[in-house]
């Protein structure tokens, strides 16, 4: 394939990649994978498919998960415990790149298509196993969902007020894993475009939150302190959070470190306090929280949003506004650089956003949310 | 180089990566690549280096966040403002392979290596620029932490309880960047070692959160309905959430979907509730919330946890322990699957997870924390 045309059509033009999916981490891994280019079927069960189809019928009779994450795929309805359905599956495997799965624990052993089989078979393919909680250990059979995930791997913990752990609204276990997937797809097809081998790859929602959890558990084990949850503040740093404004909004903004403090005391007419010995050093202000907080939020109080952030701005102090959803889906630094694109339902173009990573040059493919079996006869025809 | 000593060295042996980096996107962005067998030349301002170094002492002299992010990296204290070590700084990209920037809005350019003259100059470099909201629009200029980018996000607004936003504990701006960088270097690494061209990624944080909001963004834009926090809870099923046990313990649990609440009517003792019209579907239980709530919880405050979990296992109803950070660390299931390494650092070895994502057979360096500057001699000869 020339550069050119390849430019045309995104990185992974060419690719073939199978997801055997249902909720958010394999099929945000497999629209990806889809953004730059690969050609993504996503085999699902007749007459039920992907479980977020079924979530809500907001998005022209489409769930708004569903929209979100599965649009560019083909949808093959197959049944994969009838011997023909799984003779075509097959057959796609012989040509596909990567298979993705999140079915539930020893689903894919279960339809004799486990992952010693499919490497031994197809020697050049690309295995991704999600999971909740891996291979081996007490709890390798559980149910795993985004909050039972976040549970288990202690993330509601550090999220909330205190004595009232919430969880993350961002779906973090499902996500991260959706990432984690893709980049060790990604990894994969570079180290088999050098030595001709596929690979297998397991990945464990818990994993990933534990990754993600680093810095809590060296703070445990090092230094023996539980982080404890301080809603939209910071437990290591402060003051830090969200204040309400003069004209009815709420205005995010704190100090990071001792020469920030100094400069926001002065910035809110209060210099006395930057020349305050015991207010110095970060683990004074930490212990004074709520202190501190009262003399921001006073201030912030007596002042507009736009006000808030001119006076930051310029001197040097971190802030934003604090949004919500509506915000975000009219937020000006998406709408004037072009974020918001269009793609395909089945009741007509609906808008969706760009990738957040793309090489300045590789195009993204915009293609449609498939209804379910949209492309099954199309796929038996080609895969017979 | 052959298979044999590739699969010795990780896939990513022989790339070279240059991390002009501090906090956390790309710092966890480089440590992944680093954990795949890539050289990671971390550059760091003389006597300060990466911000996170200053947090906190707890690791033996060195903080809870810097150890996380920096294992199997050499720490170049290099002074890119004079003229001979931006010398040095040029050698080295002569050879590397990938540089990852997380520096503040226009410091490249104020250095003389934006990412235009990077990739005129470097052809074969691939270049990811990590910045909070991207180039253009009215917010370009502004600095951007984890909090500020997830209020801005609108993360905080679906996050904690009615009226109480709360900021995500695992930093999800920080840490989804980080994951979009290293897939983007890695589709990168594999479009050029078949078009034989470099790359230049700019990657927003604003743009990762917004992708994780897709769910929400479409409920919006599509219904016109705001999602609410409800704490431990989800805004889109019931009941669902987390209930303290007999044992003084928390169990999460919940449904996710008609079939399992009936289920879970039964498993309870209260069969006559999954017969109950009102309740049958989830939108009715949405509107419940309180009182399935007080039932669900009556039930598990009178077992304890393990009596909760078994039952739950064998109704086929999702479940999980609320675990603080400390259950974490001791978790079983990382424990006994050998989740747990060992990394150096100056002051000895300390634990640290194997990173998520990694195929069956590829081994994962685990280098150590480097001092600040402590390859800066040698680095200092190799590029002379």
């Amino acid at each position: 394939m020339s550069g050119t045309e390849q430019e045309a059509q995104g990185p992974l033009a060419g690719i073939t990649v199978v997801g055997l999916e249902q909720a958010i981490s394999a099929p945000l891994c497999t629209r990806h994978l889809a953004d730059l280019g690969a050609r993504v079927i996503k085999v699902e069960a007749p007459g039920f498919g992907d479980s977020t189809r079924a979530y809500d019928s907001v998005v022209g009779g489409m769930s708004a998960h569903f929209t979100w994450l599965n649009h560019g795929k083909e949808s093959a309805a197959l049944d994969l415990k009838s011997a023909p359905d799984m003779s075509i599956f097959r057959n796609i495997l012989a040509t596909a790149d990567v298979v993705v799965s999140n079915l539930a624990p020893g689903a894919l052993d279960r339809l004799g298509i486990g992952t010693r089989d499919l490497s031994r078979n197809f020697p050049r393919l690309i295995v991704v196993d999600i999971s909740g909680y891996g291979k081996g250990g007490p709890l390798d059979h559980k149910r795993a969902y985004d909050l039972l995930i976040q549970s288990e791997g202690g993330s509601c913990s550090i999220t909330g007020a205190p004595g009232h752990p919430a969880k993350p609204g961002i779906p973090v276990a499902d996500v991260g894993t959706a990432l984690y997937a893709y980049s060790a797809v990604l990894a994969a097809l570079y180290d088999r475009e050098r030595t001709g081998r596929g690979a297998v790859i397991p990945i464990a929602m818990l994993d990933t939150v534990a990754e993600m959890m680093g810095f809590a558990l060296n703070q445990v084990i090092h230094a023996g302190t539980e982080p404890v949850p301080v809603g939209m503040g910071s437990p290591m740093i402060a003051p830090y959070g969200a204040y309400p404004t003069s004209d009815g909004q709420t205005a995010v903004l704190g100090t990071t470190n001792d020469r920030e403090w100094r400069r926001l005391a002065e910035m809110i007419g209060r210099p006395e306090l930057a020349d305050e010995p015991r207010y110095a050093h970060n683990d004074n202000r930490v212990e004074a929280r709520d202190e501190l907080d009262a003399v921001v939020g006073a201030w912030c109080a007596e002042h507009t949003l736009a006000e808030i952030q001119k006076t930051a701005d310029a001197a040097g102090i971190g802030n934003a506004r604090l949004n919500s959803v509506r915000d975000l889906a009219e937020h000006p630094q998406l709408v004037e650089r072009g974020r918001w694109r269009e793609v395909g339902t089945p009741t007509g173009p609906v808008p969706a956003l760009l990738p957040p990573a793309v090489a300045d040059g590789w195009p993204v493919r915009s293609g449609a949310v498939p209804a379910l079996g949209a492309h099954t006869d199309a796929i038996r025809a080609e895969f017979a």
